[in-house]
């Protein structure tokens, strides 16, 4: 008979290659493949009795990972950044004055897109990974008509203290609106947009709830519903529309209805559980990244940590470990400009659970290991388990 | 407005809802989501030019992992055991005397399978868990036209000393022919049919080339394939037919040809690497549960283990050792009537590599912790550790 060779498979010894892909990206994350599954369903017509099911499902959902009944759910087909477009240009008026205050990369964006928009901005800006001082903040905000701010810091790590930033900003300026970037801490860390008096909550499909990029999040307090006007220097981003849509299950433009569809599937494991015991376990899987970290050598690049993103400053080149946990088959990210040299950043935000994360400890030990340091075999493994079982 | 509600979401306050479903059974085994899409494309018509390249692309596949490129690799769609059937009936006349040496579920469902079919069957029966004595093989095998024997014991945990056993069953009679039962040792155990002198090798695609069920295969040595004649006693199992199709690309009978082409991205991995590399991680992932439950209080159920299963005799009630398992997600299973109490399995087979295996261990020792075990926090995961680093 004729021989019959395998394709092309060029061999390799290491067993690396047997190893399987996994994103640690902070966002987008990796998904339940059932999430994906259901994107690929027979496509369906978003002006019909079925996509309306599923938008209300879907608004009913991100209502109950927000965790404030009487707030207003949008769902937008954009990014975050969209989304946070949206919320500026239909909450605060054309040329105010807005303070932003940032200590990293997504902070900094919002002021640009203000400034690029029109508005007067006033940028309180402090070095990446530090924590936002609450009073610093009020103290900037007397004057403004909003507050721009960014709860969870993808960038750097960092969880600013949202609840007394917001409680002495609006003490400072009770007719302040606070915006914020929550991208990748709705659903991963402690948001109480009601208790903490904020006025608009932004996130997008690809973080916390564990969906594919391309659909954004706009949450509006009763309050920030009731101030919505039209606006005539947009079209596409008009909330005003989308609350009345959006209430009958419909969208003001036509929605990327799969990705919706699909946040029914990724959210499910979601909302089985109370807010508390979510954000606890997300905060525990992120603790046992940082304590792998630290039994590593790395320390933790922001000074106040978020859950959503285990930003670590490596004792050796960033790029050699970014590239030595390609070489296990993971995607982890470098800093973003002008840190990317500074740290790297692993996110057990997606379809990741405890023993999920146990293995990536494992993966972390693995690559510095294989970048040749010093590290004593189990160490990160067991401080990360302890970690899990603290 | 109105108030938006998660759907039906009983909540409960264990984070144990936020773990993902495994699937550690010994087959069928956890999938690459990717197999699945490939399943999930269009449907092909299988009397195509498409479709023979999928079917001698797999057979290529299929014969890079045998390790023989002179054997004839062919795929039926059935289960393993219609592969089996579809063996013993293509190669050994109508009521010969065939031997059947086995210590364990499946070894005897070849005796009962051969007995059905009209053959005079020896049975050397060990008890479950013992590995075959070559010597006392080899000398009931005098006189027999086979040996019927499966190589890795899924219901033991067992690996038979295959090598030896078929060297001396040959020495004491020549004309034997030995037809292996490798549905669990194929693609994970040291296997090397042309070595040890084998003229049958059967599988299937749940197992160790990670597919879903629906797909047998038969594995024939030259000799073999020239023994093939027509039996009027079977039609769909008819392998000189099969051969003849097969060699162009073709089947005999209408493939599940998704399945096949859903061979192709499971293999892909696999085939990467050489084989030795292959049955060697394959051989430490299994070491690594087997560490993990021994540091549990387990011991394996097998004398001699075989790399497809760790199948491990608990100090508890394995029922409820099944049940922890399910409580945190995993789906693991008992043993087999009458062994149902006696052990629970676990498997490495699928799609999981070390990283996995590391949480499985950590799965293991929350179930075991979960149970009341007095288990001291951290030994299973740090033994599984070391044995995936040894």
């Amino acid at each position: 008979m004729t021989k019959l060779e395998a394709k092309p498979a060029s061999l390799v010894t290491s067993a690396n290659a047997l190893l399987r892909p996994r994103l640690l990206a902070p966002g987008p994350v990796e998904t339940d493949p059932r999430t994906m599954l259901t994107l690929a369903k027979p496509q369906i017509h978003h002006r019909t009795p079925e996509a309306r099911e599923i938008v209300l499902e879907a608004r009913a959902r991100l209502s109950a990972l927000l965790g404030a009944p009487e707030w207003e759910p949008l769902i937008l087909t954009s990014s975050g950044t969209g989304a946070f477009e949206a919320a500026l240009v239909s909450l605060v008026p054309d040329g105010a004055n807005v303070l932003s205050a940032s200590a990293g990369k997504f902070g900094e964006r919002w002021a640009d897109m203000a400034h690029s928009l029109g508005y007067a901005v006033t940028r309180l800006e402090k070095p990446w990974g530090e924590a936002l001082d609450p009073a610093e903040v009020a103290d900037a905000a007397r004057g403004q008509a909003a507050l721009l701010i960014t709860h969870s810091e993808t960038s750097t790590g960092a969880l600013h203290d949202l609840a007394r930033i917001a409680e002495q900003a609006k003490r400072a300026n009770p007719d302040l609106l606070i915006l914020v970037d929550a991208v990748t801490s709705y659903a991963v860390a402690e948001l109480r947009p009601a208790e903490w008096q904020l006025d608009a909550v932004i996130s997008g499909s690809q973080k916390g709830v564990g969906g594919p990029p391309g659909l954004g999040f706009v949450f509006l307090s009763p309050s920030s519903v009731e101030r919505l006007g039209a606006n005539p220097r947009r079209y596409y981003f008009d909330l005003k529309k989308e609350v009345a849509s959006q209430r009958k299950g419909e969208t003001a433009q036509t929605p990327a209805i799969n990705l919706v569809e699909g946040l029914l599937t990724s959210t499910e494991r979601l909302v089985a559980v109370p807010l508390e015991t979510l954000w606890a376990e997300k905060a525990k899987l992120n603790a046992a990244l940082l304590a792998a970290g630290n039994a590593l050598g790395c320390r933790p690049f922001a000074s106040r940590v978020s859950p959503a993103v285990a930003a670590l400053v490596p004792p050796v080149a960033v790029k050699d470990v970014v590239g030595a946990l390609k070489a296990l088959g993971a995607r982890a990210v470098a800093g973003q400009a002008p840190h990317q040299d500074a740290l790297f950043r692993v996110s057990t935000m997606g379809y990741f659970d405890r023993y999920d994360t146990l293995g990536m400890a494992g993966l972390l030990e693995d690559a510095f290991a294989n970048l040749g340091r010093p590290v004593e075999r189990g160490v990160a493994v067991a401080a990360a388990w302890k970690a899990l079982n603290a």
